[in-house]
């Protein structure tokens, strides 16, 4: 099992191993980024901690995901740069079965991500991406792999209509992820956001926007119960 | 053609005839609602200012759609209690096809003050309820008269969704209606109306909240250029 | 199994079953509210369409409560005061193991609406009121009966700190509800919403304000996967 | 006619098409831009699935819009530097008459991409530009090409008032874009957005933000039921 | 001159003058509004302080209008039940000329609170009703009027577009009132105040929304000043 | 000392002997309110827990407040109307110096239930009412004694400009209780609260919105240190 | 007299004059920010429309003001690079005493920007900087100086308390203009537009946030009436 | 005693000491950031007036920090990179006990501003980092030195979620700074500040987003009572 969501009840560990956090989006919104040094230094720790495990940083620059072969050279190095994530270590075997659907191309980065995170935890996923409610057609075409998965987790941007619709048609847990993709009143996300959590279909949860990480460790958590 | 919506530019109609405006919903918000008197005057004044022409009331209370008969003896009175609309005069012949679609069955009274509008202008209209996306089966069991209206009004509170996934599904002009329907992050409709604006269906336009009249004014000029 | 939750794809069911959610506190939001005979009747379709299951009414008002023992004679009825639900028909037999954690006692409302669903969803619910964050010694006592269950709903108002607490503490999958308790600027719910979603806690997923009966139906899913 | 609006509902085409979407403004906001290459072959394969058709992509970077013609030498190429659109591909015959019309003359980007999208769609569009509410003789002395159109299409930012004074002078359909044009409670184009929807004209209707493309996709609806 | 508006360096008098503050409107959302006795208390202490001037209370319920004739016997009592203002005293002769106006006829009450406070501040005022933008003919013919002002208050609540139409007719200082006339995106007047605040009117400055009071005093500044 | 701010890290007191946190403002926010009866059992119940301590609830209704004496009759019992407070039990003797200034009366509510709260935790306090910054001269002669406090509570609603003016005056510590006084943008408070976290007043520190309660909490911690 | 201002009744001159709107802090913002060529070819056209009158650019960046002298040979060129002014041809004379109060040093450039074109507008202007409320001595000192002005423009981010503090010390017009300045909830300057408009002090009017043109624009229409 | 925290009533030191208020954050803001040499210059101003006390600027850029040396040859500098602060003359010495807490390791940055003014001030702070509730463990094992401290600042970004925590295991003063550390929902702080303001822990106050300064400021006046 990875380091990245052990149970912290008793003085163990915090989110700080969402090393990348602060990287790229997170760099002009608070008050310091990670250098790439402190990014590695981190995901050593981790390692450190915990030899058997992977460890995860997500939100990397270009320049750590380069850089993380030679800096841990005797480590498998799984380096995603649409997702920005960066995993070192042997991955788990997979288990389970989460499909992750994008409303349009755009949402892949945050898609991605969250896949990428599953496959540390040990959880097999797939992407369907493009999908929107715009092209209705493209989504219903599918409908077997949606009802086969046994999580379904739901990226959209813009009106964030996409998890309200898939929550409607299939009986697996649905995660819904709002993005940041859009302009005018979507932008930030918020708008797409607030239409999950008025979603009409019940049963859909949400995370925050862009959290493609919080989402996959959500649907790990109920695989992980599922196969236990 | 009635009072309602003839051009303005000479000094003529003002919006003041939407009597019902402050009523109801309106009349915990601005500082003064109407009186039952006060919008019997001015429907009695839209007839008097052209006979020829219905005069509309959006949002009355019960006490005026009850009392019209009586206060317009002579005259048609057309009262429409889950809409709050009361027309007053003889409705003129309806052309066009405008298919008024709710999410919820809580979306019907704007739908239905949407489709007393239109009947007003001279325009025909029939309401399909209940089609939200948590159910996309019933949606998608109506394609062939979602296809054969001119006009498409899309009337849905909450996550505001469905505008998105019909204006996907025709090729007709669509005009969304976001309702207060909802609560929490929906409460008061801006969670639909965003999702709505923020839409990924090319075309699809917007009007406010609870806004049936207004749906219904534009879907009427877009007939009657159809059918000059 | 009950009525409320069926997969929707084939033209089925619709959230309109959800026929309390205009009462009450939906009451003096949308245009307008299913009166107590409306509710009876949308409870009477449901029956009669799957007379196997229990139907369910959330956010119903005393007289409705108080009525339906008359209304429904053959029928077991399931009336919680506090949760503003009615249940109608045999509950399923309950298995699993969710544990619905409140942060304060005028959050149990919500909570007690979350127990009532799964209920009828056929999973076993117990009630932990009263543990926020201001006494954590009340929570940490409690720290056995939070690590077993198999799913963990956290319901909190005013600063939404709980659910962040709680997912930290449980290996679980965990549900936030953010409540309308609170005044100032968490007046609404808005503020305990922000907070848990932005929470520092991986995999902690969120609904809709006052949301117990959609926490349920996550939860449920869950449980009804890890009980296949 | 253009790929660009094509019914969706049988699996077909999705949004994806306005691959300038993400470019220039979008970039700042959503988890990943479109590089030209990206957006290129987007419109080949546009281009490939209905030779016929012209193939649009808006909020284009200059660099897209210079190398276009190099990158389709056969193809005719319609870049339009002030609007950031770039069309690919000989464009149809244009029908009707909309006007768009604008506040300021910043607000002319957004106005261009509206007519470039028109022309893409086979409807004819002229701009009238810089008749903002400040100087009502302006737009007074072009009253008669206003009542001429079939369609207006009115583009504002800062305080958004054109439109309502524009659907008040005319009798066709009105469209009004919110622009993001201003600083201070004007910036993002929330205030335009919100003077539009809460208009006291009836009949106005709204699209997102600085969406020409949409605003286009409306009008020509429109145009194209009336032109059957 | 009136109590009202005395400059305060000295330890003078202070807002509490505007009793009425809490009365109507005020009354659900501060934690305690004023008694009918408390209110009738304040303006003795002001009309004792001050006994040449004429005392003013806004937002009085109609048992404070109903009742100041018989608790101020010998004072001159001026009661206006559609602005809900009650002043006391005789009032000071008039000068100067102010044209208070308005959108529609729903915000007369709040032109009217504006109208009685000048008159208090001795300044003479007109009120010309219900010539919103969606009919400029009104409007229009009114110019002469208009421009012969000294100072135009220009109240309007929904789009909030007809005083940066008004600025930019006349020379004269004008002053824009937001209310809170309206639903949906305009509920609570804040769209109409964002459309006036970014207007592109130059010099059109804006007061709170619904206070026709403060627009008043600061009218009655530049008149004092205009006619020193 | 009293009940109601004893730490809590041990499995103790719990916020919900702010009993009335859900009567009068709470009610119509949250999903349920606390009746009487709940109201003087949970008093009765810190009572019981802590006999030396008197016990306070907040923001009780009329009845509460009437019914006390009778309900507790061994029992010393400080009901105070204006403030809605009601403590059970013999007052500790006060100590320190704590003054809570209000800018206008309406904010005198908040300010009374402040001071209540500081004699329920043996903290002595002064209120200095309606000193506002309209009037500065009224502030500035009360100089003396807002030097001489050791603890300064300054309760404004509106513009929430008071606290800034305090805290450039003072040496001592002073805490910002913004209300919920005031209508249009202020409406709730937030402008208040805004204003004053936004302070160019290095030092001043905040309490939510009408939290009179929260404010006496913190002053009281500093008295204690000051007086250990 | 200036071309900024003339009244627009007849068709004339709309608000591009403010040809700095979209230069420097709008750049960022609107699609499209002027070019300095634009700006000067804006500028000749004023300067050729009215060669009496001076024309005013504003928002200006620096080589538009290095450029200027150049470009313009045979005028006088007024640049102010703290307000990020330029005014082309001979200042009119002033008249009228307007004083321009700021709250911190960085408010600066906003009241430069008014003085600027105060005097562009012919009246008479001095800047008194950094008399913030947190040091209410500094501004107590030149009280004289406040009361002798004809109209007070108060200039402040943040808090924006100080205008509500000018406004209640002296009996003249005083005009608030909120700014950008602060950071946290006062980011983008709305916290102190808000404490501004919800002032307890009767009359001070506010314009948009950095607006020094728009305050500029209505204290010189109050001076020319003064003054006729 | 330092430069920085006198108090002002009678004319002396107004904000603008916070020098560096306008550096980096809020360089994109303001209308106007201050150059290094403005910088110097204003400290060196403070150093002049009281050369006794060490002088502060904070959120200094780098080269401001690296140059300060060589500006301040006779002086004692003290820089800190991470806080961005820069302490200019001979420190006082330290007295009581302040514990500044963070939440996650980017919130660090905050805490050191806070640590570093805290000891211009004559006040001597520890800083415990990286103890967010995710991981309780971590906290609840450092409840010692907690409960040791005389003042608590907690600074948390995100969920907002530790003050809360926090201040119900500590009986001293505790003072919650939010962070802009987070995206989505939580971007620029906002969601961390409300729940904080909402918070269940009775006596818990706030301070702006991102300001430590202030923090320190309110600590070192409860110091310095208890300490007198």
């Amino acid at each position: 099992m990875a380091s990245v969501l052990e149970p912290v009840g008793s003085g163990g560990q915090h989110p700080a191993h969402r090393t990348g956090a602060e990287c790229g989006i997170g760099q002009s919104r608070g008050p310091a980024a990670k250098t790439p040094e402190q990014i590695f230094a981190l995901l050593a720790e981790l390692r450190a901690r915990d030899p058997e495990a992977p460890a995860l940083a997500t939100r990397c620059p270009a320049d750590v995901l380069d850089g993380a072969a030679t800096r841990f050279p005797g480590d498998a190095v799984h380096a995603d740069h649409v997702a920005g994530t960066l995993a070192v270590g042997t991955l788990p075997p997979a288990r389970g079965n989460v499909l992750v659907v994008t409303a349009g191309t755009t949402d892949l980065k945050v898609a991605r991500e969250c896949a990428a995170t599953l496959a540390v935890l040990g959880v097999r996923a797939d992407v369907l991406a493009d999908v929107g409610v715009a092209g209705l057609g493209r989504l219903l075409s599918r409908l077997e792999d949606l009802r086969a998965a046994e999580c379904v987790v739901v990226v959209a941007g813009m009106d964030g209509a996409l998890p309200s619709v898939v929550a409607g048609l299939v009986s697996a847990p649905v995660v819904g992820v709002p993005t940041s993709v859009g302009y005018g009143v979507a932008a930030g996300g918020l708008a797409a956001a607030a239409s999950m959590l008025a979603s009409c279909s019940p049963g859909l949860v949400v995370v925050n926007i862009d959290n493609g990480f919080g989402a996959a460790a959500h649907a790990a958590k109920i695989i992980h119960a599922v196969h236990r």
